[in-house]
């Protein structure tokens, strides 16, 4: 049982971890921490929440869990201030898309102060955001990423895998560094891509945007998404995103050239190859 | 009214034709072709076809109406049949998802003899293929590009109009060429460009998998598709891909460069510019 979650920034994560616990009845008071009065209004008045506040040390101070929710280039920002309120023996997660900066960030901080930190990854989105979009169940089938080293307490890494459990998720644990590679490829580079894709139909014709169906519809849908948090999200993981990139322009060169040389038989058995892959993700 | 459909080919499209005209009743008899009698049995079997043929010349003869809807590859081939074997007043179209290739045989047949040809393709698919996937409402609501040149008789453009839009489509003209290019660009780069994420993630790690959520998976859906028919559409629209390959490389680059080079701002403006475009899609 939580005694007092603060959950700081009610956007769709933040929002949708406020009414999963509100709903399991997981925590005896939830508060919420935000920039603006009026962006946290809707969760009190829908009783998502008991308090809401803008000074995120009064908002940290007596939980005993903390999930830090706000964009990604904001939480390294903020996350002095929530080491400096904290009280001694809370445990703190975040929700972040990139892990190595954001527990580096609370690794350095630990040593003047040593809190029970450890990175979570919950892979559930939408290309819409914003509390308005939170759901009780965005994490129900989803799969957690934690991101544990060998300095995160397991009184941390087990408080936290049993949040998210109880939210519905998978936990499942990688070291930050491989978890920044991962997400870079199976996530980050799909981004970049289907933005890619939207801008080449640009470049070449807007007009052939009228004929957009399904395929098209769905290889670009997240590039939907929010820009800034998009932005932050790609400077953020920069050095796997480039890696990911490098694979990625290999993969498409070599699948060029067979069709090129029209060497129809290695196509096919590339893209069959390819098509196996991808069908066991269902 | 149709007095005979002749389908040619009974898969996902050719079977969807022949599903949708026999339930909104168009045609009074519906002759499918194939090349093996058990592929072609089921839709026997459940009445939406009144006749079977392995011969080519057996089932085009005597129809007002076929459809040509193998694959892009064997179509082109069996043209010349289809040509020796049609009444004089036949009204010929075909689903092809490349039309330059086809429409070109199509002419060069006509000089001999001048049959009333002008081609289609249903924006409608799956990534799944063959008649059990076919269905009776498959072209309601998709948009089928009818590809007539100034050799196609008025006729043939009316009657194939009224087919597509008796089953639902929403016809739009296109000479040969620009279809081609808009394919490329919003069918078949998109497809290339799945199937290239998917070898991305295979290079970098295949455990990364794994952690595939939504977004990765509706991204490369696509790369799940037939290999077969996808190696011949590459093959046949090899030059207009290879066109929207060079844009989407340059759109690549370029989002990659305001990336690696920190200016977020213009990664924020040019993703939220993108954003704009691909909302309008719904």
């Amino acid at each position: 049982m939580i005694h007092r979650l603060t959950v700081v920034g009610l956007g769709l994560l933040g929002g949708s971890v406020a009414k999963g616990v509100r709903r399991e009845g997981l925590a005896r008071e939830i508060v919420a921490v935000g920039r603006r009065y009026e962006s946290l209004e809707p969760a009190l008045a829908d009783g998502t929440v008991d308090r809401i506040t803008t000074d995120i040390a009064d908002g940290v101070a007596g939980a005993d869990l903390c999930v830090l929710a706000t964009p990604v280039a904001t939480l390294t920002a903020l996350m002095p201030a929530v080491w400096r309120a904290a009280a001694d023996d809370a445990v703190i997660t975040d929700v972040g898309s990139t892990k190595a900066g954001i527990v580096g960030t609370a690794e350095a901080l630990g040593r003047d102060r040593p809190l029970a930190f450890v990175g979570s990854h919950p892979m559930a989105g939408s290309e819409r955001a914003g509390y308005g979009v939170a759901r009780v169940d965005l994490f129900r089938g989803a799969t957690v990423v934690m991101t544990p080293t060998d300095r995160t307490p397991a009184a941390a890494v087990k408080r936290v895998s049993q949040l998210w459990e109880a939210l519905g998720g998978r936990v499942t644990m990688l070291d930050p560094a491989s978890h920044d590679r991962a997400v870079a490829a199976i996530s980050h580079l799909p981004h970049l891509v289907a933005d890619a894709l939207v801008d080449a139909v640009v470049r070449l014709d807007p007009g052939f945007l009228e004929l957009a169906a399904r395929g098209f519809k769905d290889t670009t849908r997240i590039a939907a998404s929010d820009a800034r948090m998009w932005r932050e999200i790609f400077q953020e993981n920069r050095p796997a995103l480039g890696e990911a990139i490098a694979a990625f322009r290999q993969a498409l060169d070599h699948l060029d050239r067979l069709v090129t040389e029209g060497d129809g038989p290695r196509v096919e058995a590339e893209l069959n190859r390819i098509r196996l892959i991808r069908e066991k993700l269902a």
